[in-house]
């Protein structure tokens, strides 16, 4: 094989890194892919750590111990990341985006590869450290800022539906009060999709009472799955308590329903702050 | 601003290149963003193009005209994406996964960040060329590798409703025939999500008979849509003619119904070819 030059070798482990994210490479790995020392390739590792820093284009850190190895996270830096929620926020405030009843149409904004992915990055960013098993996410409109924070955490995602369906085998269903409407509704999730034990990220597009998010956790209970935390696209501003806490929320809404013309949308407080906890 | 190293330059380039995929940059913006000359940027780019090409990581061009520079494209060769289908296949075929009335457990797999991140780019691939203004698919299971075929794509993903939600505002509903059952059904789509004269990519995870196909082909039709292709991960294999033509399935499952044993999943033929037509 032809000696592989560095710039070579920088182009290749940045593409393969950031396409797996939070998963540990060993260095011999790369070493034997490129057939270089594992001086040359701790070398190079050092070069795109601070390429990444100084371009804020995620996180490369050296994972030691028997299991260790290069690993890259994506990340927003807090500043980046404020800007870029902001600039959502803007875009929501459109009165072409009020519905009748009240509701903000998101729908475009859930479905844009590049914003859920940024959504998915800033998530992820808040829960490495909590190390989910995986994100279970509610059909249908959460389903793909889910997955993106699924895919920056390197875990799987699990979608919870609203039957059960023969395709999915066995299942548990539960019923909840939905916040809005006050009316029963059932969740479900097949019995093989997760196991006890686990820990789970809730990911969903909106929160209001929080019904939903509660009948997820009531879930999860029913699994023996603990729920690391939980986190939304949009919250509903309300004096009213929600059901569950500790929830984060990228953007908050205010919006006197009778009178629409009174919608603000802006990022949630903790996106604001300075430094990171 | 210190001078940047082109092996910086190279990593930089690399994630930005790969985080935006399908969108052109023009070779100024990275100019101004790393301070270097063109003819310095032009000779990075070549560099990377190269060590994408060697390493089999995607397609690096240059496109030229007034709004010419370099577009990033994710892809496989037609030799990864047949192991990569093989590998699938073997996994699907597993006892353990058969349901009663022959259905097959396929969630898991649909649901994980890597696996759907390959199956958009082999379906990706096979479009960039019929340039579709966005992704369709019907929820649910279909979504996650939707996302991922429009996130190559560089394009939204666009997501066709059982009914339509006060949330999506004004919407077009249609009834189709649902091939397995034979029951009318519903699918619905909000009147701003697309717009005449654009092109549809359909995306999403089984076809049988394809009547869901058929039924968004008629809502795109509704909407003065160009469906420009129909892709799939799995198709049931039968002798009954489909509804639709000219779609594209990653496998292809064959199972007498009566005798679930009988069960095997193989990738599509057109994955077999050694050569792109």
């Amino acid at each position: 094989m032809e000696r592989i030059k560095r710039n070579e070798r920088m182009a290749a482990l940045t593409q393969m890194l950031t396409a797996s994210p939070n998963r540990i490479f060993t260095l011999s790995h790369f070493c034997e892919l490129f057939g270089a020392a594992k001086s040359t390739l701790s070398e190079d590792v050092d070069i795109l750590r601070e390429t990444f820093a100084a371009f804020g284009l995620g996180e490369l850190s050296t994972v030691t111990g028997a299991a260790g190895g290069v690993r890259y996270r994506p990340a927003m830096s807090r500043q980046s990341a404020l800007a870029f929620v902001q600039t959502l926020c803007q875009e929501l405030q459109s009165p072409s985006r009020l519905l009748p009843g009240g509701f903000l149409y998101l729908n475009d904004i859930l479905c844009m590869p590049d914003i859920v992915r940024g959504m998915g990055v800033i998530i992820a960013g808040e829960y490495y450290d909590a190390a989910p098993d995986f994100v279970l996410s509610m059909e249908t409109k959460g389903i793909p800022v889910a997955l993106m924070t699924a895919q920056s955490l390197g875990v799987p995602l699990v979608i919870a539906r609203r039957a059960s369906k023969v395709y999915e085998g066995p299942a548990v269903n539960i019923n909840y009060v939905a916040g809005s409407s006050g009316r029963i509704e059932t969740m479900s999730l097949s019995r093989r999709a997760v196991h006890e034990g686990q820990r789970a990220l809730i990911v969903d597009d909106f929160i209001k009472a929080g019904g939903t998010a509660k009948g997820m956790m009531d879930l999860m209970g029913e699994f023996g799955v603990n729920v690391v935390g939980a986190a939304f696209v949009m919250a509903m501003a309300q004096t009213r308590e929600k059901l569950i806490h500790d929830e984060k929320a990228l953007m908050v809404m205010h919006m006197d329903a009778a009178a629409p013309s009174t919608l603000r949308v802006r990022p949630a407080d903790w996106l604001s702050c300075e430094a990171r906890a």
